[in-house]
């Protein structure tokens, strides 16, 4: 971490601010230019508050020159993190699907998807229960029902199950759920990430409409300080001035966060445009930028949906799809089972 | 509403839809373009699903005309809502001014700030005991024991307080809290908007930072339709490319709301910008330009701050910059009492 | 286009508006509800000025449902625009790859790096001679002298060139040049589209930093609408939030583009993030994306560069990158040469 | 400048980069931590360049600690640059009001304008003679007859004029115009900048709508850096996510330009969101958060405007805002003539 000194700061306070440093354990490297003088601190200093340090009067700024995440690193841990679940997993050269329909409807819905996906070639099966909608009067899931139904799914198709948690007091409605997922929306929801961090499930952690690769590692954290090191991250598209798409999908994300960080990587294609057509594409996109799984949605009847059909695509489209992902894993020598 | 339709739909499909729409309660007016033909839904459409029109094969594109926030919407409630607790007040006139430090720290530096910013002239009294912080590693504040101190100095010093709910896990610490905080990172936690539109305290809903104005409303809108229509809304600072601030002050954002809403309206330039120095000037730039409120970081020493200690002032400047604002409200005929 | 008129707006203006929107040749479609009126406008709305409408004191805002681009859009012009140089196309099935250093430094480096870049299956070399810098203090670029040497290269190695332009003064220089580049900063810079819609050379447009998918298609409309419609789009990286990256590559850009215009696109990943270890996986994102070509940075020692060195891949990097491009085109069914 | 080095960079490598910058004056200090060794570079890094730097692969990253800016810079000038012209002023406690039509489109037009801006308070007349519009089907400005009509009115109100320069071809129409502006989309567009640097007559710079406040100084840079010191800065909004105004004014910018720079700085409200009613509540923030200026758009007949109607305001309204524009002036202690 390097401290930038105002111009004329007061040579006794600056020799306070450096003995205070000394004695939590840093060593101080002092700089002294024409015009800037700067403090490197070396050692240990993710428990540095640099807000407090930017707050003093003698101070310009204060900047990082090290991650201030740990646990997800991977200069300390630079094997892959894996997960596998069933048949399926993601991360050390494994590349795992995850596919279904937006929200779950009715049990004939969840089980036709789920069946489809599955001969299509997905290891996973997605459906949400609780709905995060930006209206109060739109559709918001059938929660607990919703539940009960990808359950039945679960058992009809054998596959294993990812749905969106909203809120921890529903959080007894996820003990037979495979991977919680946390949204976008709730990427920095602390209490929620802290709680999650004690389960032993393998949480699917997606980054938040205006998040930065930096604060989705630093979330990610917040779970694996809590204990929990079993953490999917997931692009989704960010927020940006562009309104052809819903989002802007981040694709240069993926190979930054595989070289920042262990944990696996995947991306979801369809909430990060919003356009049907362009699901394909990107998902072929993400698998050759180094993307360990995709999470794409699928609905039997998209105009039908009731939510987002209008980014879903078809069983047939998705069957599709999957040759060509299949493919270019291969390519990529990543293995789909 | 208007619905886009693709060159070359076919014609019983549009029947089909224009049918169903028509069974809907909605009256349908259809134009047939050279290139585009569009259909223009007339009645109540907030309850129709733009995203399921929108994935139908027939159609290109689907529009809103009119705003999806009722509740919140000046067009159904010309009069401004005014929100009034102890010798304060926001809306209709009245100009509200909200001080203290980003977190409590101690009974003595609660009591200290609290009497002296009620000197300088505000009418609530600020402070941070659940912090949402981005590190796991940063202070994540003193939780119950920092209520219990905020609770005493609302004794000592008369203030109405305010702070921020991280979880509803934790409400019953709330019950002498005067005004509940929903920070930015849970603008769009809809679970607990939903539960928090059951109580009969006014809500301080702060803008996410990367939420359209559009999107804050349909916020407000959540909580209001459970029944509890008592919220403050308040800027904060979006996310956007500039980095020279921690974030960027949306100033258009008060008068465009003040047209919007009849919801009172204020703003946060301490953590709008980060930057101390920069406090007086938005405080004063959001008296002028319509709002109904300000919530400002005061701390005795900002560089001993457990947080946030970069943005915020100190009582004395505190003090001066309210002789300004209280100058300006009077020539916004605005009464600070 | 759609006019939504504000509440309880005087009939006599409405009548007047409809009147005069008539009589320039639209009809008009009225559509009256409980709590908006909208009036559909049906014809050629190109020439319609959405602001001038929007500043009646009887309307409340303009909608466009139709694209303002007309010479551009695929909708009028469904065949792919193929643009044809030497061993090298772009569009309609072709893939070119163009590739060389961010400036020229000197005869041998550019020479060098054409032999290079070619025997690893490059069609066009580039090579920038005017450097668009934020800093007047950083390199310029060799200027006339940077151009005499590009020519060279042209020669020596057979290879057709790209390099950019930033003022029309220079432009009697690029006579020998194959395709002339409008960089990202004057892609808005109205007066030189228009010069160079008059010329007979093609033109490679890059996206502006914040300039929307619609923005560019409009500047290719105004090179068009002089005349000349050999266009080259190019998505090189938004400007967003997001700090990792130089930039964010908007790879959405392309099968969007692809659906909406028949003119080529390329991809440009060095530019795109700044970071010479993301082009490959990018570039690779671009060709399965639907890209129809690629423009990559490549310098023999870019630690020695004289601008954007971090940026820039070696040709050894280069060359096996290619292989990976070359075996993806094939699955894409898109030529190399 | 800090050069942070990779983890395991090789000694003799290390050793030959700090000799090579040592050579080039600067002293270096070595920090070795025990994850990250940190190079401090003392002395003037302006001609360093941080690219070539950041492509050593011994090199994690580059931060620099000082501005790049020097004679734009408030540390090494402290006074305020202050611009005169006629009975106006910028800076050093002058307030200039700059108004009048977007577009310039008749004799009669401009010359009513002007005498009604001038009755109001005006000190500078403004209109667009070349207009950059996105669609090249929009209204392009009446180019050389809109500049002899600018100069009629200059002649008949006797108020300096402020016009757009497009393309330096038309340099030689400018000769009677009193301050030359650079709009947002050329501000980056370096050639002008260099040749508008060896004039005699001050500059309008307009920050780009993506553009940093550091990249608007660097313009500036390049400006001054040929010789033209008399620049007035211009925030007149950035692009961002939020699309219910046309762009998203930066109001921080005000009062951190102010301190970063000597420059005087004024506020362009009109194009900032492209919303007449908002065009006063912002007009008079930005006089109290330390603006030196406003330049605003004022139409006789907003609705019949040839460009940006929806923004103007009319001189009736003009008059009124003015008054208030005055009265927080002297507050501010600021001279508007």
């Amino acid at each position: 971490m390097i401290i930038i000194l105002k111009q004329g700061a007061q040579k006794d306070k600056v020799h306070s601010l450096v003995h205070s440093l000394e004695e939590s354990g840093l060593h101080i490297n002092y700089s002294e230019g024409s015009h800037t003088t700067i403090l490197g601190l070396i050692g240990d200093t993710s428990a540095v508050d640099t807000d407090q340090l930017a707050a003093m009067d003698i101070v310009e700024g204060v900047k990082r020159v090290s991650e201030p995440y740990k646990a997800a690193n991977r200069k300390f841990h630079t094997d892959d993190t894996v997960i596998r679940i069933g048949r399926g997993a993601f991360g050390g050269g494994h590349f795992g699907v995850i596919a279904g329909p937006c929200s779950i409807e009715s049990n004939e819905q969840i089980i036709e998807v789920a069946m489809k996906v599955k001969e299509a070639g997905a290891s996973f099966l997605r459906g949400g229960a609780f709905k995060p909608r930006t209206s109060p009067y739109s559709f918001q899931g059938l929660r607990d029902d919703g539940i009960r139904m990808l359950l039945e799914a679960k058992k009809a198709s054998g596959l294993p199950i990812v749905t969106e948690i909203m809120s921890l007091a529903h959080y007894d409605l996820f003990a037979d759920v495979d991977i919680i997922q946390v949204g976008a929306r709730n990427m920095q929801n602390f209490e929620m990430l802290k709680e999650l961090g004690k389960c032993d499930k393998p949480i699917l952690l997606k980054r938040g409409l205006s998040s930065t690769i930096e604060e989705l590692l630093m979330s990610a954290e917040y779970i694996m300080s809590s204990g929990n090191t079993q953490i999917i991250l997931c692009e989704r598209g960010i927020r940006t001035f562009e309104t052809a798409t819903r989002n802007t999908l981040d694709i240069s994300a993926i190979p930054l966060l595989k070289k920042l960080t262990h944990l696996p990587v995947i991306v979801d294609p369809s909430h990060a445009t919003g356009i049907a057509s362009l699901v394909p594409p990107l998902a072929k996109a993400a698998v050759v930028s180094g993307a360990d799984g995709l999470m794409i949605e699928v609905h039997s009847h998209p105009a039908a949906a009731l939510c987002d059909g209008a980014q879903s695509i078809t069983p047939a489209q998705f069957a599709s799809l999957m040759q060509s992902v299949s493919a270019l894993a291969e390519i990529e020598h990543k293995t789909l089972f």
